[in-house]
C-alpha cells in the first residue's frame, strides 16, 4: 500500500485531501505541488483582508508548508506548476516559477485541485493598471497597497455576486464609494429576484450605486490616477480601484490536455468517489463537476465547503475506503452592511429553466425571535416545494438575524429528503431571545403543509396586474392608507364577518394583508363560507419587493 | 359538524387549538375558560418582565380577549374556572371566580391545557411573605413591585434549572446579588455534569453564588425586610426575596378526578392525536404525557414548541382532520450572562438511567466561525451516537455564539432519523463570520464517524484515574508547562515520528492535546505504526470540565 501520491493544487480541497491521506496511510510518500507562493490559505477570507477587518496577512494562512512537513509528513512544493500529465507512464511535468527549471515527478495516484479562475474579459483596456481580480493573497496584498498608495476614494465593482458584494462592503467600510455593475436584473444570482430586492434597498441605504442591467464595456485611463469604467448602457464611472468579480471558470486545461473527460458543464468529470476517467486520476474542489441533489443537474460549484468534502473522499478513495460524495445542495450565506442572506437548494429561476413543474412557493416575514422580547427583526423566507409530496426544494432568507440558522435547519432537512410537513413538526430551540414557539421553520411548514392539505390556495404574485380577482386587503384602514395594492378594498379583518354581504360570490376574491398571516385567517373564513378565495402569499412585504422591481424596471 | 368545543386553559396549547379550531371551521361554537385574569401571554418572557429587560408589561400579551372575539369569533372567559367534569352529559361546572357563581357548561368536545404548576415544598416557613414562585404575569408583578418596595439586595433562587437559571440572571442584572440553591451537583438537569460545568463557571464570574449538591430546609424571619434560607446542609442565607424554581407538577386533578386515564409518569395520557381515554375529550401542554423519539420514553415536557404543536393536532383531530403528534425529543435553549446552552436528544444520564447500552460520545470544541475572522468563540459540543447504525441520539451545546443554530441542525437530523455520517456531509451556510467550511456540525460528523468506522478508539474519561495506559500529550512544551493531566509525558505532535522508539509497545497509549484534534493525528500516526492507542475525546478542555467538577465534589 506504499504510495506516491501527487495532489497538484494547495487549497481547501487539495490540503484536506493531503492530510486525511497522511492519517489513512503512514507510508504514503505525498507531495502537494502548488504554483503560488502559499497553500492552504483562507481564500474565503480575502475580502475582509482587503476591508482591514483581518489586519494580519499570516491570519489566512491556515498551514504553513513547514507544518505540513513536521506534522504530517508531506512534502509541500510552492511555486511549482504542473505542466503536463504523463498519463501513460504516470508522470507529470512540472515547471519551478522562479527558475524555470523543469522536472518531471512520478506517481501512482494524482489528485487534481486547481480551482477555478476569475474572469477577465477582453475589453478594451482591460489591462490598464488598478483594474484587479482576486483569488490569491498577492491579489488581495496588491489591492491593499493599491488602495494606501493611490488614496483610492472611488471604486467599481464589475459582478454584484457574493465575492463582489463583500468586497464592495469591505471597500465601502473603508470610506471607499462604491459602484456595483451587474449584467442582470438583480444582484446575486442564487437569489430569486424579488428575494434580492431588500438586499438591493439595503445596499443603496449604506451608500453602494448599484447599476442593474447594465454591462461592461470597457476601460479608459481617465487621469494619472484614475480610470474611467465604461459600460453597454452607455454610463462613465470614474474610479481609481476596479474590482473584476464576474464569475470564476474552471482551470481545467491540464485535465483536458491529458485528455481526462470533460463535463458539458465545462468541469472535470469525477464519480462519486471523485475519479476521473483515468483509475489513477481523482480530481477535487472548484474545477469538477458535481451533481446537484434537488435538481439532478450537473455543475460546478466555487464554494469551500463541498471542495473540503471532495478532498476528504478522493483521499478515503485511493485508500482503498469506501466513501462516497454525495452532491451538492447550494447552500451559501453572505453578510452584507449587517444584512444576511442565505440559501439552499433550489430557487424558482433554476426549476423554471429547467423546465420543473408541481411545485408551489410560499413567502413569510417572521421575526428572528418573538415580538415581546426586544430588538425582533424580520427574516424575508422564502420556501419552494413539491407538489406531490411536499418535499423541500429550497429556501431563501434575507434578514439581521438568525437567518443563516434557518437556512442550516432547512439544509438539513433537504439533504434528508424531508418534507414541509417534518418543518412543521420540527423541535427548534426556544427561548425568546432565540425563536419562537413556532420557530420560522415551522411557520413556513405550517404555511406549505395548509397549501398541500388544500387549506389554502395561493393567488399568483406574477398574475396580478392581469387578474380579474377581487383584491381584498384585510389589514386595519390606517396601515391601508400607509399604502396598498392599486385597485384593493380594504375590509379589515375584524369586521369581515359583518361584511360577507358585500363581497361577490362569482367572482375570485384575492386576499392581502401585511405578511399573509392576517389574509390567511381571512381565507380560511371566507372558504368554509363558500366564497372562492386565495392568499397572496407573504403580504404587502412581498408585494412591494415583487413591486420595486417592476418600478425599476419601468 | 356544527359543535360545541370548551377549551380549558388560554395559554400556549389552548389558545393555540382555540384559534385553529375557528380556522377549520366557522361553524363551531368556541368557548376559552382560563381562571387567571389573561390568556395567551408569554410565560417563556417572565424572566425578563422581572427583569425589565421586557418593561411593558402589555408586551406580554400576545392576543386579547377582545381579540379573540373580533377576529375569531372565539368567546373568551377569563377569570373562570373549571371545577369538575361530567363526562357522561358532556357538562363542565365552571366557577365564576370573583362572584363564586357556579354555573355548568355543555361540550361536543373538550379540550384541556391545564399546564403545570410551580412545586411548593411543605417546610418551615414556606408561606412567609418574600417567597414567591413565577407563573402567571400576577405573579411576576408581584416580584417587582416586591423587589422596588422592599429595595431588595439579595435573592435565593431554589433550584438551578432553566427558569431558576434565567431568573438568577435577570436579578443579577438589575443589581442583585443572587444566591442558587441545587439539590443536584450541577445546574441545568438536562445537560450531562461536565457540560455544566462551564456554564457553572460563567455564573460564578457573573457573581452567582451557587450552593450545589444542597436542599432546601425551610425558611426564617430575620427581620423586618428579610428572610433567612435554611439549606439541609447547614447553611443560613439571607435574602429579601425567594423565588421557588424547583421543577412543575402537572395540573391533573380535573382530569383525575373526572376519571381520565393518568400515565404512569403523572401526566394526562393521551394517543397521538391529543385524545384522553374519553373520545369527547382531548388534553395538549405541560399536563400531558407525550413520547421521547429518542428514548421511547413518555415524561411531561413543559416547553411550549410542543404545546403549541399539541394543540394544532387536539383541534384538528376534534375536526376530523388526519393529523399526529410525533412526539418530543427534549430540544431547550437558555441564554444566561451572554453565555448559551442548548440541548436535543437524549443525555448521556438519560441514557445509562434507561440502561442503553451500544452507545459511544464524542466532545469537540471548535470556533463557532473560523479562527481567522475576528472574534471567533469556542463552542462546547458533546454528541451522543449509537454504536450500531450511527444514529444521533443527542447533543449539548455551550458557548457564546452560534450555539443554538448547531443544536437545530442537530434536531432537525434526529428528527429524520439521521445519523452522524449525514452529519459529515451536511452543506451548511459558510462564509468567514457565521462557520467554517468545516461546521462544527460537521466535525461532530466527522470525530464521530471515525469512531464509528474504526479510525479512532475513543479512551473513557471516566477511567483516566484508573487506567493503566501510558498518558501522551502531544501538545507543544510551553501549553503542556501551562497544564496537563497528572502523569502524562509530553511528546509534541511534530516530534512523534522521530519518537516512536521510546513509546511502550506493549502498553496501551491515550493521547491528549488541547481539543482532541492533534491527538487524533498523533492516534493515526501510533495506529499505523503498530501501537495500541486511543484518543481523549475533547482534549485538556474536556479534562478541565470533568476535573473541575471532581475537585468541587472532594
Amino acid at each position: 500500500m506504499a504510495k506516491r501520491i501527487l495532489v497538484v493544487g494547495g487549497v481547501a480541497g487539495g490540503a484536506t485531501c493531503a492530510a486525511r491521506l497522511r492519517r489513512l496511510s503512514e507510508d504514503a510518500e505525498i507531495v502537494l505541488l502548488d504554483r503560488g507562493p502559499y497553500v492552504s490559505f483562507a481564500n474565503c477570507g480575502l475580502p475582509y483582508y482587503v476591508g482591514d477587518v483581518i489586519q494580519d496577512e499570516k491570519k489566512l494562512l491556515l498551514a504553513s508548508a513547514e507544518l505540513f512537513r513536521t506534522r504530517f509528513n508531506i512534502e509541500v512544493r510552492t511555486g511549482n506548476e504542473v505542466l503536463s500529465i504523463d498519463r501513460e507512464n504516470r508522470e507529470v511535468e512540472v515547471k519551478r516559477v522562479q527558475t524555470g527549471e523543469i522536472y518531471r515527478e512520478k506517481y501512482d495516484a494524482l489528485v487534481l485541485s486547481p480551482g477555478a479562475m476569475p474572469i477577465r474579459p477582453a475589453l478594451p483596456g482591460i489591462d490598464l493598471p488598478g483594474i484587479f481580480v482576486m483569488r490569491t493573497i498577492p491579489d488581495s496584498r496588491q489591492i491593499r497597497t493599491w488602495i494606501a498608495d493611490r488614496k483610492v476614494e472611488r471604486a467599481v465593482i464589475v459582478g454584484g455576486g457574493f465575492i463582489g458584494l463583500e468586497m464592495a462592503e469591505n471597500l465601502a467600510n473603508r470610506g471607499i464609494s462604491v459602484t456595483v455593475i451587474e449584467m442582470l436584473d438583480q444582484v446575486l444570482p442564487p437569489l430569486d429576484p424579488e428575494m434580492a430586492e431588500p438586499v438591493q434597498e439595503h445596499l443603496i441605504k449604506n451608500g453602494v450605486t448599484l447599476h442593474l442591467s447594465d454591462g461592461l464595456a470597457g476601460f479608459e485611463q481617465s487621469s494619472a490616477r484614475g480610470l474611467t469604467v465604461k459600460t453597454k448602457s452607455g454610463a462613465s464611472l470614474p474610479a481609481e480601484l476596479v474590482i473584476l468579480s464576474i464569475g470564476v471558470r474552471p482551470e481545467i486545461a491540464l485535465a483536458k490536455e491529458a485528455g481526462l473527460a470533460i463535463g458539458e458543464r465545462g468541469g472535470i468529470r469525477v464519480d462519486e468517489q471523485m475519479r476521473t476517467n483515468d483509475p489513477n486520476i481523482w480530481a477535487v474542489g472548484d474545477a469538477v463537476e458535481t451533481r446537484n441533489i434537488v435538481t439532478g443537474e450537473r455543475g460546478t460549484v466555487p464554494l469551500a465547503g463541498p471542495a473540503n468534502r471532495q478532498g476528504r473522499v478522493a483521499a478515503d478513495s485511493i485508500c482503498g475506503k469506501e466513501s462516497y460524495f454525495r452532491g451538492v445542495q447550494g447552500t451559501a450565506v453572505v453578510g452584507l452592511f449587517g444584512l444576511t442572506i442565505a440559501t439552499t437548494g433550489a430557487n424558482e429561476k433554476t426549476l423554471r429553466r429547467l423546465g420543473t413543474t408541481g411545485f408551489q412557493k410560499i413567502y413569510l416575514h417572521p421575526g428572528h425571535h418573538v415580538g415581546y422580547y426586544p430588538s425582533a427583526t424580520p427574516i424575508h423566507l422564502k420556501l419552494l416545494f413539491s407538489n406531490d409530496d411536499g418535499r423541500i426544494l429550497g429556501a431563501q432568507a434575507v434578514g439581521q438575524e438568525g437567518v443563516e440558522k434557518r437556512i442550516d435547519v432547512i439544509a438539513m432537512a433537504i439533504q434528508n429528503g424531508a418534507s414541509v410537513f417534518d418543518l412543521e413538526e420540527a423541535e427548534l430551540c426556544y427561548a425568546p431571545q432565540y425563536g419562537a414557539a413556532k420557530d420560522p421553520v415551522n411557520l413556513a411548514g405550517m404555511i406549505a403543509g395548509n397549501v398541500l392539505r388544500g387549506d389554502v390556495s395561493l393567488a399568483e404574485w406574477e398574475s396580478l396586474s392581469s387578474t380579474s380577482a377581487l383584491l381584498v386587503d384585510v389589514r386595519q384602514p390606517e396601515e391601508f392608507a400607509a399604502g396598498h395594492i392599486p385597485n384593493a378594498v380594504n375590509i379589515p379583518l375584524h369586521q369581515l364577518r359583518s361584511h360577507l354581504q358585500e363581497i361577490p360570490r362569482d367572482r375570485e376574491i384575492w386576499l392581502n394583508c401585511g405578511v399573509g398571516q392576517r389574509s390567511y385567517y381571512a381565507l380560511r373564513l371566507l372558504l368554509q363560507h363558500g366564497f372562492k378565495a386565495r392568499n397572496l402569499s407573504g403580504g404587502f412585504t412581498t408585494y412591494k419587493h415583487f413591486q420595486s422591481r417592476l418600478l425599476r424596471q419601468a
